[in-house]
């Protein structure tokens, strides 16, 4: 499939993952501040849990054998005893370890208990209400990889097995650089419109993006003028501190190669010049000291796709960190044109229909329009050999939604 | 449908939200510091984004009219000027406002330039190459409701219209406080289940689990014996300082009612006594001073349950914040047995099967197994009335999984 000269998705993404040498630290913190940072190691559990068989409830455990045939109109009698032998039942509270010969507990709901006997009124299969030695987790079973993110279940099953501190990997610390003389800060208000000014959602994007990240620690590097060496000053300035760099702007054709040129003259080198995807054309990317800089467009919607499918994908394959990507089958509503050749992100909007879920493109173009996405709730990827999808097709779908 | 003596979901969630009298402050903070937070306003945009037609790429401004019939063998000629009337072309760079008379833009790409003139070699449609006045933004149109949680692009958005502070709702305190004196903290180490004792997973997974909402700020309460003496005073201790209060364990029927005694001895009221689900059976809610309190099982696959589809709805709904619940459809790989008159929670796990999501229930039971919680990526909701679902049977699947 020719990309119009661009590289393709996949292998910009090798490329710039294998050029890069950085490594992350990692430091031990307790459970809770674990959450949503990245396991350095990988974590078995030491022990059974349950440590050996034990009731699931309050009631009384038995010999299951001694409860065949029981019913409400013939029920079994058992003496209550406090060791488990034939035709004895022994009371258990939820978590007591089952008593040797028992195998079974009744539920207190489900006998009738007075003068020193029980009355067990259907039987119990072998191990009813009783929780199993290593039910949960066996010794020797995985409960975290290393290079995964962190979920509340597996620093709840950290707790179980006596861990109280993890071992995790430092924050990402990744640079994000502003490159164009026309963009101010939004302090700077409306009237700098007037101005023939832009106010910088582009990079405010970026930041929020990453800041949803809690294994990402972003830094912001303020704007630079569309000048390279001051790009190369702000890379220099900050790249010994960091993981990683992502700029915006400065890479489109009319620009003059701005911030790529910016990158050479920090030292740095340039292992991909334009992308096969849209939006984001231009998107590139380099190497400065070991470390990942992407160069992503100066348009909101390019860089956030530039990011979300680019850049985050191939640093964290360089650092060794699990990105899931986990994509949802839905439903065309409706006809998606697309350009063969490129990898096409468009912004769409999924809604529930019955038991579907049903997909509408928004937009391919307009990737200064920021409001898109607000409209958006999803991303639907067109692949490059494919020239678009009709009404009724089954597709795959990113979700940009937020759930709790 | 009977619900075996038990409070319905959807009836639970609106009493205690309606029971509540909490209210939320508001605060001013910086874009990036309001990611993840919830607006305390809404807001729409002041201006049309662009503030005027202007050129969407380098080029030149042409009347569209002009390029008509142009074609590669016989290309129109334009003369280039500094306004824009018939037969001429006006220089512009992307962003340029667009020149009175213009109503299109011919890019560097598609034309020829050269003494004085440009050669245009297609037809230009009206608007080619322009960023219509408002196409992004318009003059009042809504940016972000008052309630929603903020993400990436309605910070964009809100830089682009030149907002750097947000008002936002300050982080919503929950108390966490796990009853229970057979729980110790996982430094107790493995010995402690030599001693009959458990580990405190549960408290740990309410924990990690608020902790992932940005704009919830747990605290933890530590554990309080079986004793509703002991619960009322952790209760009294800190409800000043909180918005609400979850509770792990002492509600079950084993229990004696140590939690909800607790509640009642601190002053306040129970308004739920066990509510239809499963596993969650125990869950129970009430208030103190005016604040929520959730009772939740000392389980932990139960508690995550209680959590996530009752005490988190129910908090939202009564602090107006928007708490989506984007449920994914998915095809049964296997089937899955409820109790009919509950409504039954099962972790599963969903895989792509070519364009189908298909779903292998794990479980409903063991609810004190937090591994099926490692081994699943998503619960699937069998409602009351529903006995089960059969293998291909179409269902509403809610994930567990983390996506960037």
């Amino acid at each position: 499939m020719p990309t119009h000269g661009f590289s393709r998705l996949d292998e910009a993404i090798s490329v710039v993952a294998s050029a890069t040498r950085v490594e992350l630290e990692s430091m031990s913190v307790g459970l809770l501040e674990a959450v949503g940072l990245v396991a350095a190691r990988s974590y078995e559990s030491p022990i059974d849990i349950p440590l050996r068989d034990s009731s699931a409830v309050d009631g009384y455990a038995v010999r299951s054998v001694d409860t065949f045939g029981a019913s409400p109109s013939s029920p079994v009698e058992l003496e209550l005893g406090s060791e488990c032998v034939e035709g004895t039942a022994v009371r258990v509270l939820t978590g007591d370890p089952l008593p040797p010969g028992c195998d079974a507990v009744a539920m207190d709901e489900d006998v009738e208990v007075g003068n020193g006997v029980i009355h067990v009124y259907k039987p119990l299969p072998s191990y009813a209400n009783v929780r199993r030695k290593g039910e949960d987790l066996r010794r020797g079973e995985a409960i975290v990889r290393r290079g995964q993110v962190l979920r509340p279940w597996h620093l709840a099953a950290l707790a179980a097995v006596g861990v109280d501190r993890v071992e995790v990997f430092e924050r990402v610390r990744i640079g994000v650089l502003v490159v164009g003389s026309e963009v101010a800060e939004p302090s700077a208000g409306l009237e700098a419109y007037e101005r023939g000014l832009v106010l910088n959602s582009t990079g405010t994007l970026v930041l929020a993006a990453l800041r949803e990240l809690k294994f990402v620690e972003p830094r912001y590097l303020g704007i630079a003028p569309d000048d390279p060496r001051e790009v190369a000053r702000a890379l220099r300035d900050c790249i010994d501190e960091l993981h990683a760099v992502v700029t915006t702007g400065g890479t489109g054709p009319s620009e003059r190669d701005v911030t790529p040129r910016g990158l050479e003259e920090a030292g740095g080198r340039v292992l991909v010049r334009g992308i096969a995807i849209r939006p984001g054309r231009p998107t590139s990317a380099g190497v400065l000291d070991g470390k990942p800089v992407f160069m992503l467009s100066g348009f909101p919607v390019a860089a956030y796709v530039g990011l979300r499918f680019f850049a985050l994908p191939a640093l964290a394959r360089a650092l060794g960190i699990e990105l899931p990507r986990p994509r949802i089958p839905a439903v065309m509503g409706s006809r998606l044109a697309s350009t063969s050749g490129y990898t096409c992100f468009a912004r769409a909007r999924a809604e529930l229909v019955g038991s579907e879920l049903v997909v509408e493109p928004l937009a391919i173009k307009g990737s200064g329009n920021v409001s898109t996405l607000l409209r958006a709730n999803c991303i639907i990827e067109v692949p490059e050999g494919v020239e678009g999808f009709e009404k009724g097709d089954r597709v795959l779908i990113d979700p940009l939604w937020w759930s709790p």
